[in-house]
């Protein structure tokens, strides 16, 4: 199965003026796609950190997303960052270019083609509705940091992603972790291709345990679940 | 100004399971103390990438908060990743062990004793109404992944951290940034003291810019938020 890593450029994010709603929508597509989400990191707007954490993303994952940090603006340094990564130079791409001034017209300046400025080598997938097409270098696929034109492109092109989606089962039960750790770790070796996680709740009374089995292998997870139930027998809440 | 990095540790945020409640909160919380948070990353429950991250946050920044998997269950891989990180052995702390101990009763078995097993030279900090202490291996400091848990902790010892706060200013206008990319990156210049950042939202008409001015030098921006209304004259939207 493809794996995946988000990179989410923004001062704003690690500043607290603005919540990251990027990552989270990520991690539930990258689900729903069966691709493996196996790092998210919010980095500042400084080239050095952008090439630092994308280089170690394409080394980690099959498929990196970057987020924010492609607009006209000074603070807009994603490209850059993605170009040292790669040590390639940036190169202002024609169709873009044309793009760019064919939308702004007389207000044309030096900042705004900026935005046709990428990675020598940069594809661009014009799958969608899209006014302006994604660029993709290498495994970097660069997304914007508005919410709503990242989702809008990620779907057009989420199809070049897909995988075989995990199957997830979730029992929740009112015995606590120290007593269950144990025979949830025999489970565990027993069951090798269900990934079981195990999330405390100390908010309400009684206190819960939700316990999340994963897996491609809906046999195991089957047999998992039987197992899981059985050992726990009535102390598995109805919602559970 | 103390830096800061966090470490998200939770399979259960990278498979969309969870939403993390505990990021967004902790971007919050260092910009009201004045620590400047510099970097945000979720790894899964694997013991290397815990190391190798924690280790590269140690770098980078003055303080290292880390979230989840301080449990008893075989998916609590924390304290085992952090000693890694340092290269120091793991060992059973009496103080905690006696905590545990008292707590479980005869309810004790092996996995519940993990709770007491940290990093060699591991400080335990009382601070607060706490059942249980924050643990604390040089910089980083290692909270539960449980967000009720993680803020009573948090504050607790938050008095350790605090810088001098950045102050900020936000002006909304109906200009595009095309139009103004020039303009701020010259503002910019002339204000290196102050960070300006330009956020556009197409979510509804009129679309606009949001320009954010942070620095920790009030008369510097000051100034900067006059030339930045001047520049914009009436194109400023009322609540901006």
């Amino acid at each position: 199965m493809p794996t995946a890593a988000v990179v989410i450029i923004g001062d704003e994010i690690l500043s607290g003026k603005f919540e990251d709603a990027n990552s989270p929508w990520l991690a539930q597509r990258c689900r729903g796609l069966g691709v493996d989400l196996i790092r998210i990191v919010t980095v500042p707007d400084v080239v050095d950190e952008i090439a630092d954490e994308v280089r170690r993303c394409v080394d980690k994952a099959d498929l990196v997303f970057t987020t924010g940090g492609v607009g006209p603006t000074h603070d807009d340094l994603t490209m850059a960052g993605i170009a040292q990564a790669f040590e390639l130079p940036l190169h202002r791409h024609p169709e873009l270019e044309a793009l760019v001034r064919a939308y702004l017209g007389d207000r044309i300046s030096d900042d705004a083609l900026r935005m046709a400025d990428v990675p020598a080598g940069s594809e661009l997938l014009w799958d969608g509705d899209v006014r302006f097409p994604l660029v993709r270098v290498g495994s970097v696929h660069i997304f914007p940091g508005v919410p709503g034109l990242l989702r809008l492109k990620f779907d057009a092109v989420a199809h070049y992603f897909a995988g075989e989606p995990v199957r997830s089962r979730r029992v929740t039960t009112t015995r606590s972790e120290p007593a269950i750790a144990g025979p949830l770790r025999a489970l565990q070796d027993r069951f090798p291709a269900v990934s079981i996680g195990s999330y405390p709740q100390f908010k309400q009374r009684p206190w819960t345990v939700t316990l999340t089995l994963d897996s491609r292998d809906p046999n195991e997870l089957d047999a998992c679940e039987a197992s899981l139930r059985e050992l726990l027998g009535d102390d598995i809440t109805p919602e559970g």
